[in-house]
């Protein structure tokens, strides 16, 4: 049996994630540069992402909001003289109105805004803006606000799901009385992310804090969870952070006391957003298409019943159609089943491949002697091919299967995790103690280099700041790394520092990224 | 007792309207002309509409996709050419980055785009152009696709939730083989609106065809739900369009049918918005505030612990907790009941009219005296004063008040129906014969026009076309009448033309309108 798609990952990592996308039916480029089209098996994943994160958020005492799609120019001026390292590339909006002029539809030049206004590209500033408005007393806080919506930044090199112009996310702000509360917050969300990816998207993540030339503009300290993609590049997969009272200071999100103090709050903000799909695609894919974890698999059992236009069809749908019903009406991974009957007019094995392609967790396929003989054959997406070449179909007495359908939901989804785990953890080098080291084992960053993967290496290092920082990052240009974070989970003793020989004061990830 | 409000429905309803927006802490303005911000209490309204609706398109066989929210200008332009009476003002996005200049943030001359880009009124555009990549053979059809989007009309005279720059919506888009098969979709969709309004929203509704004049641009036919509000105006509050092929040609959407021809596919779209939240505060709002139905209210039964810093607050707090933990175990209208324990650190009676301002249905206060009898004390925010004038409290044993729960929020739900339902057949005025006949009953349009509530006409008229349309509607003019629409719904003698005398061939509402 040969694959499914018509380039492998060893091959050209980047073509077969491209070739995955749209095999999968997930999104396509659209005409407008930069956006993209979610299609429905896309769309499905991401309603699934959206559904448990925001349980979680709701647990964690959070309350959705809605904020203005539109910045006013100056609130961006404002927060960019507090601000360094801002970044420019926004969309515009600088006229309300269209006009046919000589025949031809065009922009009104009488329509010209007073103020532009900036399509966000994140949200602290109109929240900012809100804040100040809502909070008077300490007993308005913490306040604790998330929203699910779209921004827009401006993007030269897009990919789909990894980095377009507009993309939907949600973020979270919040505001507390002081840095422990805040510090807490930045840190119960960062381990929200953490859980969410391990247990719903089966996608290893190190949590840690990003080091100073990462942090988000204006913020004291940013916290990420990193994931390893296939190819060994590290994928940023959600970022927390403690914003100190630097938004406060800029846009006057003060309380009074218990003490009748007027003080400025401490804030932070959290987010994550449709990249965690390019995430799952680059951890479960495999050279026949995506495997999904059956927690976001928009249909985590499809059944195909095999009709061939004879009167046994009849028998054949009746039975498939029992099978998804009684399917449906069990519970796997804390929710009812969703199984799908692919009634559509087509070759029974295009559908299979299909299903495949798209990463459906397992495939029952609907024959007459099934039927007859009240069995279930099925393949499991995770197992998919047998050591002969042959599609590895199972087949078990209806009750059976019936009976093992939630237990083998949860192993595809515990495998999935295992299985990226150990690679991820057998691509973590530990032991490279120079930058000479790093660029013997990463090699330089070129057309030619050696497309071996690599992986993240653990070393020391002694956390320098400014002019020090840097220097490290000129040093690791050649090789195309960076600094991904410092793991929350740290060793007694961190070793050297990989950049100057002196004892490291903790461990840091270095590695190619997206 | 007085009212929870400033203002009265019958003292000034636009401002009363504002003032329950306010009170029920629903949304507010932002700094963005014409946009709002969408509040907590007002946004779990949205979400639970969201829910409940895309339950319902999913179950008609519906799938979601995701579209850009930009649209290139020569799409535009393309369409304006297809489609008179094209409204043109639109948030025009003309640039793509910012710059210092002279120490000023501002617009970058040198990142002017090449083609503007307008951000999304609504999408008919780009997602025909997915719909032609897409539609290959008959065997791709029907194709039905919905989104959740935000769009963007500038708005001169924005009010929050029924006219805003920014609003929130669904758009569904569909291509059929033929007029037979869209018709079916419009309709279908149609009652989905109707079922929808009525069954969740508590919100009474007449479907029919709105007029030649009053159609989506671009449209064979508009059809539309019309609710009353309790001024008596009319609020068109979800539209369903049968497009025939007018958008399919414009965009070359076609399919190969099963002989082999192409053929050009007939569309419709559909969609509700966020003005359904103003929609359900003129429908049930009362001097007091919002007055939620159980369906959509984020909190359905609220429980205020009246707690006085004393030792014996344990106890009520214990008792308030174990009330809230035994009503989430219970279901009413389909899902599990919504309670919540309201433990902030205000004055009970504070947090009583707070909640009765926001419209939760049912209000619990326990005290001391509940906690050790076993009693549940509450308020129906549907029957809140007694004939004397005080809070209308009732009182059961625990148990007793468990079992009545469910039953109790399914009786205020069919409550709020009936009631509006029997307001809204009591306004709706037979018999009136001519155009003087109209303006007697309803008056001039002016500010010191008599604002007893009117309601609607029912009249019948002979559907004039062109410039027969025109003068009915010059001739309503003065009395800001508009025509709602053409009940599905008629008799069987639609009686004489109100316009002309003759025989009518069918029955319209008119009305005021938001």
């Amino acid at each position: 049996m040969g694959n499914a798609l018509p380039v492998t990952r060893a091959g050209n990592f980047a073509e077969w994630y491209q070739a995955v996308v749209r095999a999968a039916d997930l999104a396509e480029t659209s005409p407008v540069r930069g956006c993209m089209v979610i299609k429905p098996w896309g769309w499905g994943i991401w309603e699934r992402i959206q559904q448990d994160l925001d349980r979680r958020f709701k647990e964690t005492g959070h309350e959705n909001c809605y904020f203005p799609l539109f910045i006013p120019l100056g609130f961006i001026a404002k927060e960019a003289e507090h601000v360094d390292g801002f970044a420019k590339e926004m969309a515009v909006v600088t006229h309300h109105r269209l006009k046919t002029i000589d025949g031809k539809l065009q922009v009104d030049p009488d329509a010209a805004l007073e103020e532009p206004l900036i399509v966000r590209p994140t949200s602290e500033t109109i929240i900012g803006d809100a804040f100040q408005r809502w909070i008077h007393s300490y007993r308005d806080l913490p306040l604790l606000i998330n929203q699910w919506a779209n921004v827009v930044r401006w993007e030269m090199r897009p990919r789909l799901f990894l980095r377009t112009t507009e993309f939907l996310w949600q973020e979270g702000h919040t505001a507390h009385v002081d840095e422990a509360d805040a510090m807490a917050e930045t840190h119960r969300m960062l381990e929200v992310y953490r859980t969410f990816a391990e247990s719903v998207l089966a996608m290893p993540v190190i949590a840690g804090e990003k080091s100073e030339n990462e942090r988000f503009p204006g913020a004291v300290s940013t916290w990420s969870i990193e994931a390893m993609m296939q190819d060994g590049k590290a994928l940023q997969s959600g970022t927390s952070h403690y914003l100190g009272t630097h938004f406060a200071e800029a846009q006057n999100i003060r309380y009074q006391s218990a003490e009748g103090v007027e003080t400025l709050c401490h804030t932070t903000s959290w987010g994550v957003s449709t990249r965690l799909i390019g995430g799952v695609i680059m951890t479960h894919g495999d050279d026949d298409g995506l495997r999904l974890p059956p927690a976001i698999a928009p249909h985590q059992i499809v059944v195909v019943p095999i009709v061939r236009g004879k009167p046994e069809d009849a028998a054949v749908l009746a039975y498939a159609e029992s099978l998804v019903a009684e399917l449906r009406a069990l519970s796997a991974l804390g929710a009812p089943v969703r199984a799908h009957l692919d009634a559509k007019p087509a070759k029974p094995v295009d559908k299979r491949w299909d299903w495949v392609r798209r990463g459906a967790p397992v495939i029952i396929e609907v024959g007459g002697r099934d039927a007859d003989g009240g069995q279930v054959t099925f393949l499991r997406r995770d197992d998919l091919v047998r050591d002969d070449g042959k599609a590895n179909f199972h087949a078990l007495p209806r009750a059976e299967f019936i009976a093992a359908a939630a237990p083998l939901l949860d192993s595809i989804q515990t495998g999935l995790l295992t299985e990226a785990r150990k690679r991820r953890d057998d691509l973590l080098v530990d032991g490279i103690e120079s930058v000479a080291g790093l660029g013997d084992y990463f090699g330089p960053d070129s057309e030619d280099a050696d497309t071996a993967v690599k992986g993240w290496a653990r070393v020391g290092w002694s956390r320098p700041t400014g002019e020090g920082l840097a220097a490290v990052e000129a040093a690791l240009k050649p090789f195309a790394l960076t600094i991904r974070n410092a793991p929350l989970d740290q060793p007694a003793d961190p070793g050297r520092c990989v950049f100057t020989g002196d004892k490291a004061v903790e461990q840091i990830l270095i590695s190619r990224a997206y």
